[in-house]
């Protein structure tokens, strides 16, 4: 059973929020992906968005760009944790970042960068990690991978300074 | 019968939204209004909105501050032609500009001034004109005394720039 | 007769303006579309706009780059509605979108977001519903359309997701 | 024991940061408050942050301005679920919101609005009840109450406007 | 006979205008001082700029708030040099510099500083000293002048240095 | 003899600044060019500016980018009028406009649009139009052939619709 | 003899620059403290900064707003360091900022906060400390001292909220 | 032994960190180089910054991007000079030099422009000027350089335009 709900406002942005799958994949966590639109169909963003908690839901990671209504609208819908992912747009995703993270007082988005869809999975595996020992040590040894790519990098470094 | 209504997110946003009811009165022209909160009250907003026009609404005017998301949820919930007023915030509106007026191809709303509310109903007036010769001549009126108000500007320069 | 006009500041905006021709087609209704400029043609743009409501047209859909004074003076020179289209520029857009939309009290312009001709288009449309019950209809059915277009894109995600 | 930790850059942030303290405290979820400064007690902040889990803290919730860096730090050296509240500034909290919000990949803060210490504590509640009945039954009954007071809100809209 | 005219959108400009006629009556330069609205008086306006030439007027100042197209429309329909004042508006007078100074290629306007109507009236005089050798004298006296008012401010800022 | 001086802060702004020596070879006005820089080559701009009118300039055109600092103290230099043109930049040019026409009071730039330099030629113009009347004149026939563009793009655009 | 010289553009900028001459009292190094202005006394500007190394300066502050090209044209007349302070302005100090940061290349500014007039004396001591134990030894008191502060309000905070 | 050190909070940003390297080597200042993560590597941080003055390291040059937090980090945990050079980002850079350059008091961080690694190492070496006459009298001549870097393009100019 899945237990975070990956959805978007359109399938152009699976480009970016496939960010977040892969990292979900990576830590063996079930989930399901879904095109959910505010505004071309708010009545099965409803049904979703109210369903979610019934259904075994625990996180829900939601991309939208633009006048991005998808991540709060499903915040005012649900008591669950919602992650807002603001997707880049013709004026560089400031809309969309704007417009998913200054919810009103009463409902709110947990918002990450413009285009952070990784980092959407890893806070949804940190809310999980509250009480999921086993998602808690993953997240330890992944910070540790998060230091030896420091490491290598730094060797690279070395390298390509020595060629010049 | 109303023809026009006017929704806000919050009751604080009437200071700025007061604006449209008076020149809804001014042009006598039946309005309703009303607090609907996309975040509060998202089941009473997705009723207001899908009964709208089988009420006689012909136009909504929404106001809404921050991540305003009224405008554009009601304006994917109904086929009415629908008027966004952003209302200011603590980043001077620019947030709720970008929030009502950047929507996805699909659903339009028509956006106004940060702090339009007057515009806003002068909108939906000349919406109304076009099959409304009454409300069409009112608006030639108001476009006259417009004209006038300048005239009448130009006097008290003329007068303050004496006794300098 | 045409009921929609579509104007643009200069033929390169022809190539975002074209996505309100395409849409005005698609419903049936008849336009007309012309390059009128208000910085190189200020007298054709005084001509068209005070000739515009008695020649028939009912909505303006006008759209402009940079320092975008065409729909507000259209605006000023008519009552029908105008609905403003913000052409991205060198500035992406911010300064279309902001001197087409902050139009003094008196004189409103319904702004749609940087490049959106097809809302344009589709907020024309719904003007028009308000006294015509067949685009009213087919409104209907574009937002019908538009929630089986994100059924389509989640087949498809699926399918994506699948061969992943 | 406290399950929510509440830190701020420096005292002026608590006029702030108390609206998560009120939250908290009606939802009677134990928490602690302190100032811990990145920038001017790094080696407390490096202390507070690694030792927040052993200690029984679920979610941190760090409030900071201008060069706000002090909920990402945090984030780096925990695998806690962490929420930002930008606190405003000289720029309006431009600054603070994108410092907190533009996370690199692999370290995510869960960013709130300008301000927004409510919804900060409203989001910690969120993720508690992930896995806590009581807690997200309080939550659905607060999300009632936010509907109740918008039917007060349009009451009072009625007086107003009758009295005007 | 006027050599320069100053024009704003609204009396509410007058605040910031009455900068420029400040300066004028220093430097002894005749002025005119009208309240000319490009969104109220279209009418009015076209026939301002058409005839400012034939009618001894050598330099426009226009001063303009919010979408501010007053300066750029006069610079469409006169061939003398416009100058545009950004008047300060909800948004800092961004939108207003913005839709001032970003003129298409083939009609300029020369902008200065947000709430910038003293410079506007230095550099109307600047223009007026390419062929008046008396203005291009008094300029390099003003030049003087702020020399010494920075000598005097450095009298000052000893003083109060020392007395704290 | 040269009128107009066009300078600019690097070579690599000459790819928009040549846009203002094509404009002032059309009009058959004399100019000079240079590369001054205001932070590579002060002393060289200090004896730029003190120097132009003595040697027979009236207009100084300066074109720069990010810190533009070249416009602003030429025209703290000389008191002929300085036409700013901010080039272009990582910024957008956002950072050239505001270097350029937020000038403090006593020192006047006309700012132009972001890598406007032919509008910084016709600006130059319309200065010298003042007490040249043949400048003036072809000034109007400009103002002609821009009207006569619009047309032109209007059989095109007619065209163009013809055949889609 | 002085090691440090605070300048700044107006006298109106001491209510900022002032932090900065209190700093430097506080760690007893001398100063000396000037208005100097780029664009009113040019020629001062020049001398000031070219004889700033042989008087024995070793740091310059300089305090600007909006065009701010103080800092720069100090910076591109000298090799000494130069340490921007960006004074707020109309545009809330990002005027002021961009004009100081955004350096071309060869000419750098040591830019800090809008405002930062402390961290400017600080930055100052810093570079001062490179080779001046003494001065190293008090700036890791402060830093101490900074610390204190926080220690200090967090027993300020335990009071505040036990009141509570 | 190395005086400057040039840290980076990716090996991505060695493309822009390179310009320091290369300007020090021009210079023949030794240099160490590294990639040192704030929010990746933060205890390697604490190690490296707190380490560096004792390890006889002069001046930090610090580079990221987005919500960049090393620069100010390092200067939190050090008394030595720390640049900052913004990184650009999806943002263009605008939030790397907020997150940069908005210190709250206390911590000054000396940022250069958008990208500026070149002037960061330049910055570095007016900061060892002051106490080393050899990097003074290079830093002289290579001001001498930029000035006939100038006159170059002068002559290239004169070239290009003669072959228009």
């Amino acid at each position: 059973m899945a237990s975070v709900a990956i959805i978007m406002g359109s399938i152009s942005d699976y480009e970016t929020m496939k960010g977040a799958e892969k990292v979900l994949k990576e830590f063996d966590v079930d989930y399901e992906i879904d095109v959910v639109s505010a505004h071309r169909t708010p009545d099965k963003m409803y049904e979703f968005a109210k369903g979610a908690r019934d259904r075994g839901i625990k996180v829900i990671i939601a991309g939208a760009g633009g006048a991005a209504h998808l991540p709060g609208m499903v915040a005012s819908l649900t008591t669950l944790p919602v992650i807002g992912v603001p997707v880049s747009s013709r004026l560089q995703g400031i809309d969309s970042l704007l417009s998913i993270v200054q919810m009103p007082k009463g409902v709110p988005v947990a918002t990450v960068a413009v285009g952070g869809a990784e980092n959407a999975a890893l806070l949804a595996l940190r809310m999980l990690s509250i009480n999921d020992e086993k998602i808690a040590e993953k997240l330890s040894e992944y910070k540790q991978r998060l230091e030896m790519e420091v490491s290598a990098m730094n060797l690279k470094l070395k390298e390509v300074c020595e060629n010049e």
